[in-house]
């Protein structure tokens, strides 16, 4: 029987988590929730997905537009086994006692802290430790990101020390307010807090952050550097790289010279929404120089958590108890490449 | 038996032109030329269209990447009844005698002249014209824009005068090499081309133009003042729009404040790379006064001119002597709105 | 004697107009205000600028960080002659109140509301009918420009019609919060408030108006058609712009390609903060062809109203009755271009 | 008697050294070279400065526009006793055989490599070591600004390993040709070629490199992780760089949130084009913990390595032996502000 899935908040994240747990074979949306008679509610009406107000002034302002609407939030958790919150950033805490109070299992996004949640997660460090908890947190795009490249290096116990710089996009395509139009901004709060959100999910990674924010909408992209325990060749790195869901390559030498062109390829896949599920490597944009690993990774900040909510919510349900089983599903169900996979040419016929 | 469309160039427009084409009941693309070893070749193969080198030089790179190639353009000419030129500017009037030496028929796009090729062509304005011709232009995304809109004010012999600016993209969404960052650039040129591009199709329309170029990649925007020969209500210029295909219309009282949000809107519909075939009308953004009309579109650069040269193909081949029948043929291939579909939150019940 | 001015809000627009008075030679600076401890305040001490809080949570703030105080709005309105508002838009109007509570003539900017105000001004345009006011509006940039370029026309009773867009920069460049990004936004509202405002200086000039907001920061840019009573030449056009102050003429040939060169030509003049007083005409890029003229111009958002803030200092304190007289000493002070310049290579020697 | 200094390529850097050689007490230009009649080439001669022509096509390009030229770059080359090479990136090599032919000194600029021309200058750390010198590179704008902040670490023996990931600005704001206009490009080169050149200048540094490119055009912006050899407290490390000339300190808390107001600062201080002759650290955005150093730089593309330009030319001619003394008369000359100068608010009275 389907696991019934509530989404609240169907913005950005909502809308895309909403497409990928109706496209499972094992869940099914119960109803979204939205505040406002803007056209992204009526994208769930067309979708056929009930339409809930988030508050009851959303209810009637969604109402007065002339929006059919089967209820506010507390009717729709009475349909759930677990709702996924994607509403606006530091609202999930508040709303967590709501689900509290309705006995519903609730998933939050990497805009909350981790410490107003309890439990952080990613699909491939940690589901089995999330197996049955009530709370948890999907960390954000960026911490995700990370987590998937190099969680292998700390799994083998490979990294001594690690040092990342996000360069992070302004805003998102669909956002016309924020900037900055021309200027870069550095988060001053140092270090940023993408290393400890590292660590909310892989303990004791030695991960030291900066963050700057610049004028675009396409895709965050990450400097990283490891220092190795031991040396390693480009291949072993690769290699490591290769067996990890969720990860791709990319070359400069067919044509992804910037975020551009993988924001491109997504889009020529026929991607819904032209969105990029997997970490983006540069294949020709990494090194191992002794003990020293440079590599760069685009991340999408609109849709790289999405898989990992689909997992999230069968690793709280218990619908699986196996990590690898569940990515396996989610994978296959959205179309995400398999590990390893690579954007390449063909290769030369014999 | 399906028409045989070879496409020269598969780029930005060329492989839109050719998913469109092989999405018809009566076409079918027997290859598409290239002449790098980029992921877009790549996707062409992933596709299962033959690939082409478009040059001796083409076919060899591609050769040395691994592609299997079909062979050169002159053999692709030979399996095609007609030939959609999407070379980059200003190569298709040398094209031009490539393909009459070998008797294919020609459709080109908006970066060629007019005089070089003859004929200029829009689905709405003069199909019936364009019937058996051999060689054609579809002319450019912004002067296809402005003819779908000014058509019918024409047809009506209701323009005085037009004024049109356009406010256009820098460069596409893939492109990462050009400008501006920070700037404004006029199209010193006065009047622009695109009144004379207009009137190349619409022949007498009234139309006066000025251009800029803007830093942004989703769409240019026009700003447009008719003025009319008589005073109309803003319901008659709607009901006048309503009827034209290929135009729709969005709010801003629905969120739809900039570009930004009408692509948002198009990458939730599913529409393949987040396309937008329709010239985007602003409901809200449009007005009357007196004898004197404003109003605001933005056009898809990419995408709005691929139906067009669906139609162009047909009209050339005389599949069909009646445009609207093929507008309507391409329109439910492709998934276009239908003529004066509205994008609004849904009415309210009785 | 030297007039005493008091600047409140010592902003973008406030510290430019505290300088340009400084630079005066019948004007003096009794002080600005400031709400908070930043680094334009700090600017305004190494200027030996008396300091002033805005209100009274601001001279709190201004003590606590260490700025020594000069008082609050109220003892600065006690020792000045007049006060020019520079604080953010629509607070002028209540600001109106204090001023006149304190008997102290006041200068208003261009985001406050004709009505609201009651006068508007431009100093070739109005300068005599503006002389003794109590409170009078300098227009917005955007307007100035305009009313500078158009004005000749009115005045020489050859204008039929004028059709103007406002290619809008997205935010002043000390800015990094406002976008968009990537995106073209357009003014719903139609026509645009531009032709109302023009036409609060210049009663019943035949303007029509539409705007856009676009990512840039530099400077706005004006696509400008007018439709006019008798033909006229290019040469003719030239010399009505050439007689009017605070026009000033760009070339394509010479490099001025978009509104990044005529910035960067300003910097090369050492102008202060790199600022443009005068409204720039591209001479290669203005067009007459029968009775419809067409002419591109930049305006940079800082500083245009500049000078005519002094002027009208001027006018309403009767310190001249003659606007070109005011006009003349302006400009001499501040280093503006005399009409006509042209900005060309030299002439070639006999 | 003054230095007799000749500028060939009179743009974007040239322009700024030939003005700051020019308020030199010891030097003076004798002339600058230019090849095309642009509004650059007018302001050279407007402030006197003998106009010559940088190829022979160069010089009958300025003449047919009227430019009275003063010759070729050969015949200024026996005026000087040295020049500075502001030719675009990779001219210099070429330029080097001609300066070597005429037994001219010369100065190449970091666009060149150093194999190319055999030595790199920065004035804090090798002046003493490039006396005499015959050709000398003033490294980048980026390795500038990195060798005058991790300069004083290397000096005393406190870095083991420097991670510096440069978030590049796109192209220099006068330009409107070049992108990305929405994109971030990794420079896929790896390690970036910023190290090396780092330690062209000062040998062994262990610095790593990274560096991407982004949309903006006023600033570059460095993050920087220093591994200490020893732990050493936020104050310690403030002390070090604020006995560094060139090295100036800004704090978020002042307003300096990002690029952008750091830019303001400097058109309000009336910087000449709003120039950034230091690099500036955030005050209140490094920080220790344990044994690393977190910090951010924001460099002045156009402008950081101009006084060293000037310190280059005393070094190579001997009008000094001493750094400190040619620093000292160059940044009072310009105008740069004193080691360890803060931009705060004034201390809190007693």
């Amino acid at each position: 029987m389907a696991v019934r899935v509530a989404i609240n908040g169907y913005g950005t994240i909502g809308k895309r988590v909403a497409d990928a747990v109706a496209g499972q074979p094992d869940m099914k949306i119960v109803g979204v929730t939205k505040n406002r008679p803007s056209f992204e509610a009526r994208r769930a009406v067309e979708l056929k997905m009930p339409l809930y107000g988030a508050t009851d002034k959303g209810v009637d302002a969604l109402k007065k537009a002339g929006f059919s609407v089967a209820g506010g939030l507390k009717d729709l958790l009475k349909e759930s086994d677990i709702v996924v919150d994607c509403t606006p950033e530091d609202l999930g805490a508040e709303n967590l006692r709501t689900y509290r109070d309705h006995k519903v299992k609730a998933i939050f996004q990497g805009g909350e802290e981790h410490d107003a949640i309890g439990w952080s997660f990613n699909a491939n460090a940690n589901f089995r430790d999330t197996l049955g908890k009530d709370y948890v947190r999907v960390v954000s795009c960026n911490t995700t990101g990370l987590i998937r490249t190099l969680y292998p290096f700390h799994a083998a116990g490979a990294a001594e020390d690690i040092y990342a710089v996000m360069i992070r996009r302004a805003t998102d395509p669909n956002d016309s307010k924020k900037g900055p139009v021309n200027a870069i901004e550095p988060a001053l709060n140092l270090p940023s807090h993408h290393g400890p959100d590292v660590a909310s999910v892989v303990h004791a990674l030695p991960i030291h952050t900066m963050a700057v924010k610049v004028p675009t909408t396409l895709m965050h992209l990450h400097a990283v550097v490891v220092r190795l325990k031991r040396a390693m060749s480009d291949q072993e790195v690769a290699d490591l790289w290769s067996r990890q869901p969720r990860v791709m390559f990319v070359k400069g030498a067919e044509g992804f010279v910037s975020t551009a062109q993988i924001i491109e390829w997504a889009r020529d896949q026929r991607r819904p929404r032209g969105d990029l599920w997997e970490t983006a490597i540069w294949g020709d944009g990494f090194k191992v120089e002794g003990k020293t690993l440079y590599y760069y990774q685009a991340i999408h900040q609109e849709s790289d958590v999405v898989p990992e909510n689909v997992d999230c919510i069968r690793a709280m349900l218990r619908v699986t108890d196996e990590g690898a089983k569940s990515i396996e599903v989610t994978d296959k169900a959205m179309g995400i490449l398999r590990p390893g996979a690579r954007v390449e040419v063909p290769a030369r016929a014999p």
